[in-house]
């Protein structure tokens, strides 16, 4: 019983690292047969431990979802609060590029959390909201800017440059200009320029 | 023969206008059986105007890049360089919202541009571009940003927004945001956050 638990705890850990690697070259739409021959079992097999595509895709953004949220709550105390949000929001763009379909995936999540809600969206939302928030404490962000705002943003940037010669280069360009504003208006922090 | 070519320039009309709408439901994956359909021709006929889809979707596209340039060059002149560009990107990032397909053209085109370059993303770049500099000559915009980099911005948030309620609203409030800045570091304008 052992034996068989750990080969399938084995099998179920050499699908999810393929898949991750599909998903990250040909995005949602990545061959489940394919993933099955690369990892060296049956269509069978990955689809006991994954019954639909879906199921497999939340897995694959699941254990990278975690680490972000690992990633938020280790920030969540540090002194400057702005800093520790433009690092998560840092990391999180850099996952958004690598990882085709997350971004599309966080896209079509509703702007309403429920108690029940265990996207991907939600539990980033959980973890690192309280970041957004000591920022704003602080006064380094705006108080009508929302966790959905950034998630939405960055999603944006990542799904824009997916096709550019250096996605990755352009995307961390493209959060240095949000993030310092591509036209501040300055000092008053509530003028509108729209 | 003249009542010929105004049947054919009435039917290319028709064509046009109902793959507009269609393309603004279904983006670039549009039926060109529903466009032949609605607009009372036969598939062959849609074909002998457009031979491709692409060749329909660029048509489709063109018409509203070509009043978005018109815009550009009546904004050219104006005394505020700053809300000029402004107005010109929330014109562009409305119709980015409105033409599903359009906002995911354009993060295809390359960074470079060439003489033969008649793409979307050429043709906006060469009517728009004048408004950039013009803001940047009067220190609005940091002279770094590119009209590349605004294109993918806008295009970004068209993607990120396309599936929300209301995307016209959460697009024009992301790139409010992007314009004041996330958390604008103040004064200094090259200093850089990340």
């Amino acid at each position: 019983m052992t034996g068989q638990r750990s080969d399938a705890r084995r099998n179920r850990q050499r699908i999810l690292a393929v898949a991750e690697e599909e998903v990250a070259r040909h995005g949602a739409a990545a061959s489940l047969e394919q993933v099955a021959r690369t990892a060296g079992v049956g269509s069978a097999t990955v689809r006991r431990h994954f019954p639909t595509r879906q199921a497999l895709l939340e897995a694959v953004f699941r254990e990278r979802v975690q680490s972000l949220c690992g990633r938020a709550r280790e920030l969540v105390d540090a002194d400057d609060g702005r800093g520790a949000l433009l690092d998560w929001l840092g990391d999180f763009l850099e996952y958004a590029v690598s990882a085709r379909g997350l971004a599309d995936a966080l896209t079509y999540e509703p702007p309403t959390e429920t108690p029940a809600d265990h996207s991907c969206g939600a539990t980033l939302e959980e973890a690192a909201a309280p970041l957004l928030r000591h920022a704003q404490r602080d006064g380094a962000v705006k108080p009508d800017v929302t966790f959905h705002d950034l998630v939405t943003l960055v999603a944006g940037i990542a799904l824009a440059t997916e096709h550019h010669a250096r996605p990755a280069v352009q995307a961390d360009r493209l959060l240095a200009l949000a993030v310092e504003g591509l036209s501040p208006t300055g000092p008053e922090p509530h003028r509108r320029s729209r």
